[in-house]
Formats: C-alpha cells, sequence, structure tokens
C-alpha cells in the first residue's frame, strides 16, 4: 500500500448543554459547547471501514448529557476531566481523549422596586441576560496517563484611546507610514494559557477563580502598559499572567490590531485633536507570541489560539 | 417605456465612526455604525445615468466624520437628527433622509489596586472593554418637516429557567408536540420603539434614559411574567414600556424562540428532573407582533424587527 | 386597558427540509430552509395567554416535512402555495399565511473516466456538490382568496473590470472624491420580483423557467449596461427583467457598491494602470430602487430586500 | 526576569488584492486575501518595545500590492513565494516568513444572443459572476534555505444520497443509535495537501494544474467510494491524491459529518422511503485524519485544516 494513515482523530462536536441547578428558588446556568476528539487503534476504519474499534460519535454526544447529569458541571475543565477520563478508561482501543469546551456566561436580570418588594428580594432569581462579552474557552487532553489542560478566551475587544505610539521602526523601499506619538490601540483578544497541573496527584486548581484572576491580571495589564508597540502590551499580558499565577507555565496570544485612523478633516477646514476615527475592518495587523515561565516547555500549537 | 420607477434610496452604509472626548485625563467613547439613505427627485440618475442630482455617498460619508467634529455625539438619535437635517435641507433635490445607526457600549477596565492607589482613582480613564451584549439600533426619518425615529436593540439574549408553561392548543393531524407546564424560555429579543416626537416644536426626549429605561422594563417584564405563551410575555414586554414611558407610542419585538429541549436521560437509567437541555439552533418559533397605545397610528414596518 | 395589539404574526422559521427523489439510479435533490408566518384571531394568546387558536409551531414544523413527502417539492414556490393554502384553509382562526423559503442549488460530481466507462455514465447519479453561488428565495402570502408571490435571489457576486465611470455629481463642502472614467463596478445582488399570479383561476407561471430566465437577463442587462451610475444600471437590470417576463410586474433591487479603490503605487515608483485595486468592505454605497410595469402597483417593501 | 518568550509572528493580515489583466477586451481576473506572517530576531519589540527590527505591518500590505504590480499574480502560491522570498533575503533580522492567502474564483457573464450577434463572440469579455463555491487557500513558509507549500480548499459542500451505511460499531451504556444501512453521507470538506517541493533547484510544480486535477480526484473518490464510515471514504479521498499526484507528499481532512435525519413521518400516517430529511447543524461528528505517502514525514498541523 503505497498511502499510510497518519495523526486522526474522530467525535462529536459542538454539543449544546445547558445545566440548571435550583437551589430553592435561585436557579443556576451552566452553558456549554462541548466537543469531544478520540484517537487510538483506528487504522481499520479508515483501511476497511470496519467500526469494530469505533464508539459511534452520537454515543460521545449521550455521554455528554448523560454527565451533565451524573456529575454536575461545577466547571468547564472539571467537566472536561470527566469526560476525557471515561472515554480513555472505558474504551480499550481508544488510547487520547480531547475535550474542548465553550462556555458562555449568564448574567442575572435585576428586578423591579415594586416585584423586590413582593418576593422580599433584589433579584428575580430563575431569570437572566446573557453576558455576551468574551466566550471562555479550554481543553482538556488525557493520554490514560497525564492531563494537558490549556485555558482561555476570545472576542474581548479592548482598547486604550490614548498611552500608545509607534515609531522607530524599520523603513525600506515600501514604507509610507507616518510615524505615530498618540495612538489608540485596540484589539480583539484571543488567549490560551496552560497549567501545570498535568496529573491527578497534584493538588487541582480551583478552575473558576484561576479563570477570574487570569483575565483580571490580563486586563490590567493591557490598561497600564504604556505601550510602545503591540508586542510589548502583549508581552506584559504575558509577563503579568505568569508572574501572578503560579498554577500557569505558558500563555498565547493572538492580537488582531484592529486599527483605528484618525480620518483627515482639514478638506472641511477642521482640525482632528485625536477625536474623530475610522474604526477599519481588513487588513490589521497580527501580533502572535508566546510568554514562557523560565524553563517551561513549549507546547501550546501556533494555530491554536486562531480556532 | 413600459417600466417606470418606484421607490428608491440611496447613500453610504456602515460608516464606522469612533468619537474619543477627553475630559482631562478620563476618555468617553462613542462607537458608531451609520448608515445613511436618501431620496427625493432622482429620476435621472435611473433613467439616464446623469449624476446632476447626486450627493456622491463618498461625500455622505465624509459628512458623518465631520459632523463627528462639528457637532459631537451626545446620544445615536442627537447625531442622527443633526446629519438627517443636514441632507434635506442642504441639497436641493433630497426630500427624505433616513439615518440608521447601531451603538456598541465600552465599560470601564477596572484598575489594579497597586495601580488604583497610584493613581488616585479605581479606574483606569482611557482603557476600555466592550460591554458585548446588545447592539443598540436607532433609525431616524426627517422629510423636511416631520421627525419619525425608532430605537430599539437587537441580539439581547434573555432566559427564564422555569414560570413558563405551553398547553391547551390547537391540534391537528399533524400534532405532536406534548404539552409543558415547566419549560424554560429564551429569546434573542430584536425589539423596536416609535418615539411621538415628531417635530422641532416638541420637547426632545432624553434619548440615553429613555433607553436605559425602556430596556429596564422590558427586562423586568421578560422577567417577572409568569409565562403561557411567548405571546404573552411578549405583549407585557411591549405594555410595560407603553405604560411606563409616556415618549413611546409604538413598540414592536421580534422573539425566536431558542427551544432548550429536555434530553431523554431514561435509556441511561437516568431521571432529568428539568436539569439538563439541548439548546438547539435550528428551527426555531418566531413570534412577533407590535403593540400601541390606544389611538396610536401602526407605523413601525413588519420587517424592520429583523433587519 | 392603555395598550392594544398590533400586526402580529407566528411560526417555526428556518426548517431544513432536504427531499431525495430517486428515479432508478439517478436521485434528484431539493434543499429547502422554510419559514412559516401565520396571523389571524390571535388577541387571546397575546393577551392572556390562552392558546385555545393556536396550531404550535412545532405542528408548523411537522406540516413541513409531511407536506414534502404528501406533495414532493416540485419548486419552491409551488411548495410554498401548498403549505399556505393548508394553514389558512384548514385554521378556523388563521386568515393569513406567510411561507418563505430559501433554496440552495446542487449539482452533479462529474465521475472519474475509468468509473464512467464501467458504470456507462459520465456522472455519478447520486453525488453532489453544493453550488454555493447566490441563494434563491420566495415568499408566497394567502390570505384565502388572493395569492401574492415575490420571488428573487440573494449573495450573487457580480463585477464589471470596466465600462464604468462616475462623474458630474454634485460637490458641496464635504465632497472630495475624484471623478472616475473607468472603474470596477461590483455588487452583491440582492433582488425581489413580483408575480402578476394573484389567483387561482389564472394559469400559474412555471415557476423554475421563470427563476431561470429571470436571473439570466438580470446578469446580461448588468454585462451589457455601459454605467454612468450604479443606479442606471440598476433601472437597466430591472426593467430588462420587466420587458422580457410579462408574468413578473415589479422588481426591487438592493446594491451595495462593493468598492474596488485603485491603490496608489506611485511612491513605489510604480504606475498602476487599471491592474491593482483594493477591495474594501466597510463602508459601501447602497443603492436601492423598485421598478414597475406601468400601472402596477409598488407592493415590495422597502425593507425586504435586505431581510 | 522570570518569563520568557516563546514563538511569535507578526505581520498584516487579510490584505484583499484584486488584480485585473487586461488581454485585449478579454479581461481576467485573480482575488485574493493575502495575510503575512514574519519571524525572527524580534525579543526587543517585545521587551522594550523598541521597533528597530520591525518592518511595520502597513510596509507588508504595501508589498503585497506593490507585487501584484511587480510580479503579477500568476498563481497563488507563485505569488506567495515572490512575497515571502522577499522578506526573507530583503530584511536581516526576518528569518522566517509564512505567506497565507486564500483565493476566491469567478466565472464570467455569458452575453444575450443579441449581444453576441453583434460583438461576435459568445460571452461579454470583462464581466464576471463570484463562483462562490470553495475557497482556494494555500501557505507558503521560506526560513531562507527550503520551502513549505500547503495548499488546499475549505467549504466545499459535498453529499451522496445513497452508498453509505453506518453499522457493527461498539456499543456501551450510553448507545442508542440504531445502525444505518442506507444513508445520505454529506461533509463540508476542508482539505490541505502539502507539495515536495522544497528548494528552488527542485522543478517547481503547475499550481494551477495540480489544484485542478487534485480537487477531481479528491471529488470523485468522495462520489465513487461505497462509505462503511466517513473515515473510510476520507482515506479514500487522502490516497486517491497521493496516488495520483506524485507533487503531493501529505493530506489531511477535516470533515464534519453534515447529518441528514430521516423524518419520522409514521404519526401522520405517511412512509419515508428514504425521501424526506431534515438537514441539522449541530452537533456534527468530526472526522480528521492525515494520509501519508509512505516514508514521508507528517508536517500539517492537527489544527490547520480548521482554521
Amino acid at each position: 500500500m503505497p498511502t499510510i494513515l497518519g495523526q486522526n482523530q474522530y467525535g462529536k462536536a459542538e454539543n449544546r448543554v445547558v445545566k440548571i441547578t435550583r437551589d430553592g428558588a435561585t436557579h443556576h446556568i451552566k452553558d456549554l459547547n462541548v466537543s469531544v476528539a478520540l484517537s487510538g487503534d483506528m487504522d481499520e476504519v479508515h483501511y476497511s471501514g470496519s467500526n469494530a474499534h469505533v464508539l459511534p460519535t452520537d454515543t460521545t454526544k449521550n455521554t455528554v448529557y448523560a454527565f451533565a447529569k451524573e456529575h454536575g458541571i461545577e466547571s468547564a475543565e472539571q467537566f472536561g476531566i470527566h469526560l476525557a477520563r471515561h472515554f480513555v478508561t472505558s474504551q480499550e482501543p481508544i488510547t487520547t481523549a480531547r475535550i474542548r469546551i465553550e462556555e458562555y456566561e449568564w448574567e442575572r436580570i435585576a428586578a423591579s422596586d415594586a416585584n423586590s418588594r413582593f418576593i422580599g428580594a433584589d433579584e428575580v432569581r430563575h431569570s437572566f441576560v446573557r453576558k455576551g462579552q468574551e466566550t471562555r474557552v479550554t481543553q482538556i487532553t488525557y493520554d490514560g496517563e497525564n492531563w494537558e489542560v490549556i485555558s482561555g478566551l476570545k472576542d474581548l475587544i479592548v482598547m486604550n484611546s490614548t498611552n500608545s505610539e509607534f515609531w522607530g521602526y524599520v523603513k525600506d523601499k515600501y514604507t509610507t507610514l507616518q510615524e505615530a506619538y498618540d495612538r489608540i490601540l485596540a484589539t480583539q483578544v484571543s488567549g490560551r494559557w496552560r497549567f501545570n497541573w498535568t496529573d491527578d496527584e497534584q493538588r487541582m486548581p480551583n478552575w473558576e477563580k484561576s479563570y477570574e484572576q487570569t483575565r483580571k491580571h490580563m486586563l490590567q495589564a493591557f490598561a497600564e502598559t504604556y505601550s510602545l508597540s503591540l508586542q510589548q502590551t502583549l508581552y506584559q499580558m504575558g509577563s503579568r499572567i505568569i508572574n501572578n499565577r503560579s498554577e500557569i507555565d505558558e500563555v498565547r496570544f493572538s492580537l488582531p490590531n484592529k486599527h483605528h485612523f484618525l480620518v483627515d478633516l482639514e478638506p472641511f477646514g477642521l482640525k482632528n485633536d485625536n477625536e474623530v476615527y475610522y474604526a477599519a475592518d481588513r487588513p490589521y495587523g497580527l501580533i502572535e507570541a508566546t510568554i514562557l515561565r523560565d524553563g517551561a516547555e513549549q507546547l501550546i500549537p501556533v494555530d491554536m489560539t486562531n480556532l
């Protein structure tokens, strides 16, 4: 046979599971999009079409919903760990499971004054509005021995309206850009961070608190860095995380430079004193980098932050 | 000539304008997407291609940016009023201008404790994160005499995890649905409301406060209605607005019923006690209606809430 | 009660139905996205939540699938007519039904030479690739007496690389645009045309042939018009349809002017002789108009072409 | 310093360049979306913000447009090779350049009969409609010595309406799926293939012919495989390419199983004889694999086919 099979994986992608937990009249939501990818001894299904080693993707879907009941959803990470362990330990041919999860956050709708007097509470406890800001993501990979947990977020749009410059760069025959000493810096953050928790003997991180703190440090670094380049801001965001979160060893960002161009108002006899900008769609600068704890291995794939 | 020209309009769509206002070290953002549509004596450009009556769409774009400087952007509505008046009053052939605006909200990034001590404030004043919840919209139409202002929002996703039933409906030979006595009710709100401000002699509403209050009443009505049908909830949302906001005479909603189906876990020996749901994409129920102040005219077009 | 109910409708939207017809070894596909909207005596479901007049949206979905079997899908228009008639005639409270359908076209995959010798045919007869060009659309409305059929297409992207000019326009203080004597003209066509078939006594058009011919005339008019404005091209596209298709009385187009800007290469010592263009996303000119057969009524809503 | 910089790259993404070539009255289009990513000695811009080694992303954009004039666009691959070589050889700090290109195909609009008589040709030679089927992609990477060219396509939707089965799979406690002996097999192909052309001394492939033939073999393998699993079909698609195209050593596919579920019409007294299907959106099976020429190295990243 002149051709051979290389890396392969399969599973059910984008299982949308919503879990409601009722604590008396107070309800809680977990709203996830779960994708399962399994790999192992799968040559025959590719070569001959024999499904003797194949747990159907429909079954992996059923397992997601059943586990939401059996284990609850404490966090996306914890839920993914339950799933990955199950597939690897219960199915002989499966040697590796990778679970990817997107999480959508909801916040409570505040009750009206009249209503809150009536129900003796300041919030209706079963009514929610989707927060709609970043999408939280995680990827759990398990090979039967070791865990790799990479979490992060995407689609978080941030802007500094000052404290950003860009000058002193290389000029070649195709360079026309003017240097800028006060520009808008805006980006749509896609970030991933890898935990150093890799085995069941270690104490597991508090996934929810870790996310909240990592996000906070990242945003503060963005806000507080006086920026000479988006690369510098990116590095500050990553190193702020590494320095403050001991559970994280590696961070990777993909930061599109969402250009805001100062509009030339002079033809209309007006002076644009850093006030009126045109927000451009395409093209955009795209700055990507990994930041590592000294001594840590680089494991987050180059392309992962753009998925 | 066997064919004639009917309704027509033209202009530049989706002008992305960002206005930064500096109040000392504290910056403010207005982030709009502005679309201009002009109509009037435009037969010749269609029949012969003569542009003698045509102000270029490029000029309407320039006007948007110039007006952001000349008039500022107090609110999307006020900005649209400036633009519409300008086109109708300054261009002889233009008899009607319609300005549509989307607005994206930003919130401030909270500073780190260390930083806030340093700058003596609890927020960095030029750093923002896009809120990312609903998109606020407005449409201003001016014919040289009268104004029509229709504002609203889209893409606001809400959910009640209980207090919703659906039963007592018509059954025909194609009906298989089981009645439900405790279901999730979720929708992605697209709403528009028409103001009764129509001429320059009237006192103009406070557009920003009106939006904030209308949104609040709408969300509270959603949360507080014990729902026997999504139509009933929709009507409560609309009438709550009419009853509380005297500046508004008409409301229209388009509410997709974002189905959350209870997953059947019995094959796995599990009982699903209103806990685990599958969030479906398509198809969805689609409930649309207009609610009017008694005596008001119905003017919001049927299709407008889906644009 | 200070508020009253205005226009309202409900139904199941985006029912994705695929119908395979087997003609021996040769298969045929119809691939539709069907949305049902019903209206009539529906006050109570809004006021009190009583569903006594409500045929569930789930039932309207079931009806779509059952009718695909019972009536087949000869054309999207004919299928919509079956559905609309059914809801209005079988449900006492329903007085009007509106069916909207998107259709996706598929073409056959050509077989390999070796295979075609073997099976004695030049095509594998059950293998298809989605054409992926325009989406065909139709809207059927029935009130128990009269029919309104509006068909069309969206997302058909066309370009003339020459034979387009733009000059002789109005200049005001905000005008900076240079006149153009040879430019690219490109647009993403959204078009709708209304048939003059309105009642069961009339001979019904051949919907498939009408679509094919209308599309052809529209494209030819686009290609063959030497354009002084996009409005002129639009008018030619519409009048060509009216003049060639007697079954159509009204056409409306929404044509975004997809700007292709000539890139200034002079800073690099290069001359750009109408060769290298930057294809812009936003903003775009937006040209919209209705063209009517003389004497016909204008019935296609202003906003419909943008849905 | 406790943190260090890992893999990093930067450049301008999504430069939309349209190149018109005039061959007398006959025009030709190349329509590309070009993304540049450069890497090399870039530590300082991350650590201190010094841009002394940074060619601005704006310059990389200018270079794309200038090269479209200077070198023309013979093929996306050839254009990417010109760009990658330029950045690596002309900028001391740049050691690697990666160019990603999407290409959109256009076809000619056929002229009307009347017109073709007039111009003595059967086609208007400057009028085009975007084909709108798959998007063709390529990625060129150059490190100053070796080339890696990975081409492919995405968003090509295909369907077999018969000749697909699925049975004989593993059943565990979460398995409810029924075996299928005649099902629809549909997928949205994302495929990438790596060329064994790696250095300037080798004869370069004919990129356009290679694409056309690779696509043809892939589609024929999809159509002609009697499928017992989507994995088997995927493997056939890949090995058909390897066996027929000597310039390609590695292929990777990501194939979502776009489920078409047979609708249960029995409650309505109807028999569904593989005629009426519901086309589902989410979840979907996702089958991914690499196929290699025996002895070839596996170099296409796992995640690349999903970008």
